[in-house]
């Protein structure tokens, strides 16, 4: 897994169910405009507001609306150890090749012992040699985050089971670090601000949110940068273009743009006024 | 509900399931040391550790094994809508009297109108007019929270189902506040430190964690107040015992001081040389 992936939105009815039939078609559309994947549940998809049954239902329709498995990075985010390995396990069934694993984010302060055991647990529970962890580093959601001294402490653990990382830290900095001092670590940025820099830095890609209407221009900084091209005005346009979006509260931004209105609480759709704004 | 509430613990056995007998026999225990009510699975019971269904069975085996229900006062914590629904209208299937209600926490910086959302639509799916909602403010973990603004909206919008508050601040002047400004609202401490001081401002009780090991001096203090004594030395030889446990990490050390090692991961059991301390 490599790439430019979208972390995924999740459509919903008025009810706030998830509307199946626009799922499909919107991951259809991320493909088609060249997403290598799609990270679909994690914090963009609003996973953690649905259940674990829920989400479930709605990977399984996924597959069976013709969404091929291979390319899916499901969310395992959970706080409660049973149902991170129930996400796991049927991510796994219906042929995912990886998982995103949020750390169990109520108890802030936790130790990197707990988060090990955490891990250790859910991997030992799991109990299937084909599962891939991708360890969701995600701090200004969840507070709860990896040092590098965890995430070292699991790869040596688990080898060829803890595989990679999505970092969205939003700090290059520690994103160099983590590609330098891990080359055999996937590395995806959670911004498609550090695309290129993650790929020169020997990282892998990006998983983001703003994918879902920046898939296009995203490809042509992976292309050309994996054709040995000069990436760097490609990138500083798709740079322009997340800069702009990060004026606006993230998901219901995108999901303004992407045509839908319904977001589940605690989250809340745009504004009028923000609304008319961006979709001008 | 008033008094003295126990955030009561949950037992384990090695492989992390819910020890159902411990679990009865200490509720009992607690009771006969004086509580007036139990919370249960809240963060002290490591209730977002458990999936819905491990604390569902485990509150009706408590009532199964005689734990009267209308003692009871189970947490509906849940970052899903669907999943703070069900857990509430099992908390009226089994009788508790009211349930303790965190926001959806893993969203940070949402407004207070989408917690409002989060509310409105948690009261009206549950479609029950038993239910009763104490908004359990617990910055320290949840880092989301109540606004005075919207504990009296959510008053407002539902009068006789939003009925009280445990505020785990840690903040007297703000549990000052919000005893003075909402007479009606049953106000619980989250620590008994504040017992004397939240009964003189016009508020209930506590709810609290160490209460697990302090029951029978927390009542003391309480009865003093309720028949119009000095309470003022009991509640100094409280607050001296709560400050000596504010010193070890809270739930590990509660655990040990009951003679329960197994905590959910990303909890860890305190370390010999604490334990040693704690038990001398």
């Amino acid at each position: 897994m490599k790439g430019v992936f979208a972390a995924v939105l999740t459509p919903m009815r008025d009810d706030l169910s998830v509307d199946r039939a626009a799922y499909a078609e919107h991951c259809r559309r991320l493909l088609d405009e060249g997403c290598h994947g799609l990270g679909i549940f994690g914090t963009t998809g609003e996973a953690n507001s649905l259940s674990v049954a829920e989400r479930v239902d709605a990977w399984e329709g996924l597959v069976e609306d013709g969404i091929p498995a291979d390319v899916l990075l499901p969310g395992t985010g959970a706080c409660a150890l049973p149902d991170a390995v129930t996400l796991a396990r049927e991510a796994l069934a219906v042929g995912a090749p990886g998982v995103l694993a949020l750390p169990p984010f109520y108890y802030k302060g936790v130790s990197d012992d707990g988060l090990f055991r955490f891990f250790a647990e859910l991997i030992e529970r799991v109990g299937d040699d084909r599962l891939r962890l991708f360890l969701y580093h995600i701090p200004p959601m969840a507070v709860v985050g990896f040092t590098p001294e965890l995430i070292r402490r699991l790869m040596e653990a688990y080898p060829g089971v803890v595989v990679g990382t999505k970092d969205s830290s939003g700090d290059g900095e520690r994103i160099e670090r983590i590609c330098r001092e891990f080359p055999d670590l996937i590395v995806f940025a959670g911004t498609e601000k550090y695309l290129l820099d993650t790929l020169n830095w020997g990282g892998d890609g990006c998983i983001s949110a703003t994918v879902n209407v920046t898939a296009r221009q995203a490809r042509e900084v992976y292309d050309l940068w994996e054709a040995g091209q000069d990436a760097s005005a490609a990138q500083a346009a798709l740079t322009e273009r997340r800069e702009y979006l990060d004026g606006f509260p993230t998901i219901p931004a995108l999901k303004a743009l992407v045509g839908w209105k319904n977001l589940r609480p605690p989250l809340q759709p745009l504004d009028d006024e923000l609304a008319r704004t961006i979709s001008s």
